[in-house]
């Protein structure tokens, strides 16, 4: 019998066990995991009514609970109007207070329901989440999202809970929205700054999955795919831009770097954010657009791969270069210090991220790398380039 | 609020409802289903022992059925050797006899068992997935794929038995196996021949997912890395070639091809070889690879952005000098005359493939269209570039 194999130079390289990377440009590494989830997506750009009518109808005349703020159910009476719902819950709240949830949960026992849908961002979407976590119902609950943000939530099997001020996270296939209709025209009502950010905020998925716990060769894929639109669509929804098909192309990146976000857990970028906005308060989506470029410039050299995906996903020479010339054309957040941050707790917040450092990461991080990270972060310093 | 043109011109066009194809190289068409499935992947080259036992562990101490060949039983001994079977069933058929099936399923429930593992090719899979659909255990019956040729019938839903000469196909999420170890080290034992025949036939699921009837951008950009593996392999799996990781990425590339194709369901190419297959009792391997350029030449010119996607990712100026050179290369079956087809069968061949052509197809096809197709795969005649 021939043999492969196990180690070897150049294209004929085999693969290094566990490590997640390839060193060589263009060669994947082949010892991997890959988990794949069960969703049906549907896109269709003004269609959410026509779609979400189509999937309920296929549920034969199903009891429905509609998860939506206030203002989102004003906004898109449209997309509910074929509809009807024995249960419209609006107290939508960020970080799902337990409190809301159980109000939730209770209206929904009391109506018997059959399915959930959730429209609008992370917050209803995870309010969602919760009912199928909790839900008695045989087969379990499922989830229709309709999402109006770049938030990502609707492609991912991670639920969160806020009681008493502590958010617990958790990983459950049970509350992964069963489907998802993306209709781009319900984005338009996202504020155009917050597009930006938002936009920025998804892309960082892409590129945190490259080197994220689980990272393997599909999830690449699909991240560097996310990461190509997100960057092309940025230009073309950002303040002072005309609005076009780039608004179908950022939600469509979105759902791609979310995709495979939720295939390989967290990295260092999102170990970074969590901290800045769990301890500090700081905004989220802006957190991410600013911290990511630095995150970039630390990890690019022990993870050429990674970085020649982002560098070729953003058409540029380099990924840090690629980041930064992309942020400066929509006029993106660039230093922490304008969200908030003081400049002394950038010691405190380095050492609340250094036990969170995944043991995944291209290279190690001290604790000198993440005050350097942290303060050319906070001060707005560019990263260099490669 | 902003508008999203409908339509328009240019790279700032619209989605084309429906239509599943854009026309824009590099655009992608953003009206569109795609659904995924649930599963879990496992590549490992010389590891397939280890990850089973694992896999196996993970489950607790439940009650294995293997199903595999006696053939491949002995060839692949190590891989079992660490796991303990309450059943060995080894009466595996192409096809799925529905007497083999009904004598496994029997086995399988006076035993109790509670996951069955199928080591092999399409038939001991294909036979696995009919114990799943049949189980009445609560929550299905799990299969675990460890796959020995580049099939693809591990990455689909699709079951197929036959009772009395007829065979039935359907599709079921249950049969769908959930978790799949993929060990290069067992395509080894493939003969080189089949081997090439097999890759090509793995890369005809590549390229009929680009225009088949759920056609999408997410299963496009999976299907085109497919390609793309399996080209850079198939030179190092041919006869004659060295070793080395081609065996790796050639089934990685037959993964991802097929698990494009589940999501998308059959194009014309597959409509063709099914025909040829089933009713003229043509090998399928070789059957895919003469064909498949043949189909490519006939569609190409309506989906130009197909064709794009397959001679990117095959290196070539076009779609079908690509496939030539590489069939060339490895020295593929280029007539079907040569496999047992005779040329008056092409006539009736065409009264029965005609109204299995699939509404999605790019072009029309007429009757003059796919006979001039069969005529020219029969005989072998090189189709034209574009």
């Amino acid at each position: 019998m021939e043999q492969i194999p196990g180690t070897g130079d150049g294209p004929e390289r085999g693969p290094e066990r566990g490590s997640g990377r390839g060193s060589d440009r263009g060669l994947v590494d082949l010892d991997f995991e890959y988990r794949s989830q069960r969703q049906r997506v549907l896109f269709g750009t003004g269609r959410a009514a026509d779609l979400l009518a189509t999937v309920l109808g296929e549920l034969g005349a199903p009891r429905v609970m509609v998860i939506a703020t206030r203002r989102e159910l004003e906004r898109s009476a449209a997309v509910l109007g074929g509809i009807r719902a024995v249960v419209v819950f609006d107290e939508v709240v960020q970080h799902v207070p337990a409190e809301s949830a159980e109000r939730a949960h209770r209206a929904a026992g009391a109506a018997g329901i059959d399915v959930v849908v959730a429209l609008g961002g992370g917050s209803a979407i995870g309010l969602a989440k919760i009912l199928a976590l909790w839900s008695e119902r045989p087969g379990g609950l499922p989830i229709v999202a309709v999402p109006t943000t770049y938030s990502g939530s609707e492609a991912t099997a991670v639920w969160g809970l806020t009681r008493n001020g502590v958010k617990t996270t958790g990983f459950n296939p049970r509350v992964l929205p069963g489907t998802v209709i993306y209709d781009a025209a319900l984005t338009l009502s996202l504020p155009r700054e917050l597009r930006v950010s938002s936009a920025l905020n998804a892309l960082a998925h892409g590129v945190d999955a490259l080197w994220a716990p689980g990272a393997n060769p599909v999830s690449a894929l699909i991240a560097a795919e996310g990461i190509r639109m997100l960057a092309r669509a940025l230009p073309r929804i950002a303040p002072g831009s005309g609005s076009g098909s780039g608004h179908q192309e950022a939600l469509y990146g979105a759902y791609l770097s979310a995709s495979a976000f939720s295939s390989t857990g967290s990295g260092l970028h999102h170990k970074i954010c969590h901290v800045l906005g769990g301890s500090f308060g700081l905004p989220h989506a802006q957190t991410h657009s600013i911290v990511l470029p630095h995150v970039v410039e630390l990890n690019a050299p022990a993870a050429p791969e990674a970085e020649a995906r982002i560098a070729g996903a953003l058409g540029s020479p380099t990924a840090v270069e690629g980041l930064l010339a992309l942020r400066d054309r929509v006029q993106g957040p660039t230093a922490l210090r304008d969200v908030g941050l003081k400049e002394p707790d950038v010691a405190r917040a380095v050492a609340l991220i250094l036990p969170t450092v995944p043991a995944s990461n291209p290279c190690a991080v001290t604790p000198d790398d993440l005050t350097r990270l942290l303060r050319n972060a906070w001060a707005g310093t560019a990263p260099l380039p490669q």
